[in-house]
């Protein structure tokens, strides 16, 4: 139990440098003058570099050994707590310094290329600084597969969702597979055959936007004693758990993206705001994984946001707040603006129907370049064929094609099903919580969404790290991860 | 040469944690929401301690030794780093890491204690919590004036104003005090015979206010790539020279004192931006210290901006953003608002007549503290008597009086002298600018800061800690630190 104690103390510390970084990174996307770049990547290395040193000292391995040996005496949370340091530990020790720092190096040289490159449409000079970094990720693989005694891409993917495995991906993946194409087809004839919906003219000032959106995280449970709302290029949320800041942007000709977009980082907000006080700063305290995050992310977004329920209660605001008027701005309308279903190129535009299209084709074409199965000259070739037979969209360029994400160029491969495991995971979540609460759905109508953050609350976000997702979902859901909940979501939304 | 180049290095790390915990600083003054702070203090303190257990590390200290053995090899600069590196070391290794948590601890207790005694005008309970920190300050000024062997007070003031000693500050001050009751009486009768300045009637907006302020800090050379302007309770110039945050509080009734705190500010910023480039992350690119900091914030805001010149230029500007119309909007009217001479119980809202008073009552009352011969319960006495001859002021209560300042409670002994000494080298310095370069004040009257900025980038701000305040004044101004030029700016503005 001292030995334990002593963890805790050890990762505290740690605990408290990651949360400098949070802010750091933080401010760097939302108030940082561009000439303040140069000093704050010192202090982000330094700190970064100082993370890795206590995390891999020798010393806390023996530490866990020997806290380990004698787990019996700690209770279950701190035994999750044991687990989740170790967990942390292995991925850190897995790869030597070196190696980290190239890779470190080669995806920061990568991402610079790539912001040309995408904007240049020049794939060429993509290809040739994403080389290193692919290698370099094959090496991390390869390290990490020999440390966990895993395949290489579920050494990867073990980082971003830790327990997830290719070999349950490939399944529910292998079913959706199975059903969406003929699903977009006959939502897209359903589609067709009613009126599109009426344009919403602004313009819509900043301002109210942004209260608008504050309005709506306040009602959703966002605690602004603890977080911050601002504007960042690319959305997100951050901070630490005490206080998350999350991010959006604005156009003044459309409220409608910002707005959704708020809620959409309100969702993984209110997951971070909820994990377990009692184990702040802890890793047992830390957010499950990536599929959890993007589950609760898509459960306010796609689930609750984009659902008649919510509709009826935000529409008269909306309408008010903009100072809108005519059949426009009808809760029938708003709806149809927000359940289109368009095939298209981009992901991060995506509806939820033809999202995981775009999840999958990614999936398939990362673990083929990680296997080597696929030369990185031949991926514009493959992505281009994927689009038009996944969802029949002819790609004009690799700018709007296979050079659009970041996550390659950063080396982060084995992220991207994580968002279509957390789309499935909102959707079963949510089921559950309706089927377990009835108050949930009226609620939502109202503008009252206590019951609903309490069921998530008590099922997601206090149980911070103790379980597995796959524990979770089936303590929280009865079952565990499935495509049903999904496909009756997407059936009940896009069919009816 | 390979031991201070290790050196260097050691204190890049060290400086890029000082960046990261300035940048820490800033947010919890401007953005940070109330629910953050106790995962902020975790932060702080983390990287405090780390900053501490880095900079007193032996190891750290027999390469200063090694290094110093072969400064022959070094060039000017790298033998004023290896200086500063040495200060920086010894004033950390001076004291037991046990006095500095205790300190640290005893200040952090008596300034919440401080708050809730000074609204509440209650000395008895202010004197209890000031108790520890007074002593554990003397164990501090014991310390290390056994380890530099200096008296108690200036080993506290060299933390300050390096090199700074008492000796030659009361010989100064003791001039000054000869100068002033009798200049004040005289500014005072000079004042009562001209009509008052006509009061600028508002609201002025907020926004304008920040647009106007924007407007002079560019003008000024604040250049906005490498920082920001944000508001927060109490003002301040923070961040890091690659990226200065400058703050002020804004009151829609009166717009004269946040520009003016935005000017004064924009001093301090000017001084971190034009630090030495080559010398960034190393203790000789830093700031030398408090003295010739305060200097160039008074430059700006006393010598310069509540002068005639940059009244003239910034007069009409100001009408317009405010649209000002009729004799309360006339230069002469902005020149007298501007230079108002008031005795009264404030120091933060004293003119600069008035405020040597002020700074010399704490100095005299610090020393007599930190000495053992003035016992707290006998301060606001002393306090009060101080106020009556020094400037005929009645003080009404403890709150308004010897509870006002922040520093006693925080710990900071010796700090205060740097502001009356920073007033006297805006003076000499500023009188030399304009001696050596004729092109300064009718440029300032015309909105130019250039010559003015060139001529501090090269004799201040470009030096860093090159030189001791005293080498750069004499440098910079022919003379050592005096008050004549102090003197004779007070005149010229009070007395014509």
């Amino acid at each position: 139990m001292k030995t334990y104690k002593a963890l805790e103390k050890q990762f505290r510390r740690i605990s408290a440098v990651n949360g400098a970084l949070a802010v750091l990174g933080w401010d760097q996307s939302t108030m940082m003058p561009e000439g303040g770049a140069r000093a704050r990547a010192e202090q982000v290395a330094t700190l970064s570099v100082l993370r890795h040193d206590w995390i891999t000292d020798p010393k806390l391995g023996d530490q866990l050994n020997l806290a380990a040996s004698d787990a019996k005496a700690l209770d279950d949370w701190q035994r999750a707590n044991l687990r989740e340091m170790q967990r942390q530990w292995r991925h850190a020790t897995a790869l030597n310094p070196r190696l980290v720092e190239a890779r470190t190096k080669a995806a920061m040289a990568c991402e610079m290329v790539w912001r040309k490159a995408r904007r240049d449409d020049d794939f060429k000079s993509f290809a040739k600084a994403f080389k290193p970094v692919l290698e370099l990720t094959r090496e991390v693989a390869a390290a990490k597969s020999a440390a966990f005694g895993l395949g290489t891409y579920d050494a990867l993917l073990d980082e971003y969702e830790p327990g997830g495995r290719s070999a349950s991906i490939d399944k529910l993946f292998a079913d959706l597979a199975g059903f969406l194409p003929d699903f977009i087809d006959r939502a897209l004839v359903k589609q067709a055959r009613r009126p599109d919906p009426l344009p919403l003219l602004g313009p819509f000032p900043t301002e109210t936007q942004r209260e608008v959106g504050l309005k709506f995280m306040k009602v959703l449970g966002f605690d602004f004693s603890h977080g911050r709302l601002d504007v960042s290029a690319h959305p997100f949320s951050g901070g630490v758990p005490d206080d998350v800041r999350i991010t959006t942007r604005y156009a003044e000709d459309d409220f409608t993206k910002a707005l959704m977009g708020i809620l959409h980082e309100t969702g993984h907000a209110l997951y971070e705001l909820g994990l377990p006080r009692a184990w702040r700063d802890q890793p047992v305290g830390e957010a499950r994984g990536m599929v959890l995050h993007e589950s609760q992310s898509l459960l306010i977004e796609m689930q609750v946001c984009r659902g008649a329920e919510f509709l009826t209660y935000a529409t008269p605001l909306l309408r008010k707040a903009f100072k809108g008027s005519g059949e426009a701005w009808s809760e029938a309308n708003m709806q149809g603006i927000y359940a289109r279903v368009k095939p298209d190129l981009i992901r991060v535009d995506a509806d939820e129907v033809t999202y995981p299209a775009h999840v999958m084709l990614r999936y398939r074409l990362e673990q083929a370049m990680l296997n080597d199965d696929l030369p990185i000259a031949e991926l514009p070739a493959a992505w281009n064929d994927g689009m038009q037979t996944l969802l029949g969209v002819d790609v004009p360029d690799d700018r709007n094609g296979c050079m659009q994400d970041i996550h390659w160029p950063s080396g982060a491969i084995g992220y991207f099903p994580t968002y279509t495991l957390g789309a499935m995971s909102a959707a079963q979540l949510f089921a559950a919580a309706k089927a377990q609460d009835a108050a949930i759905l009226p609620g939502i109508a109202k503008g009252n969404f206590k019951p609903l953050l309490k069921w998530l609350r008590a099922n997601v976000h206090g149980k911070g790290a103790l379980l597995t997702t796959d524990e979770l979902l089936r303590e929280a859901t009865g079952k565990p991860l499935g495509t049903a909940a999904f496909k009756a979501h997407l059936k009940a939304r896009y069919l009816n």
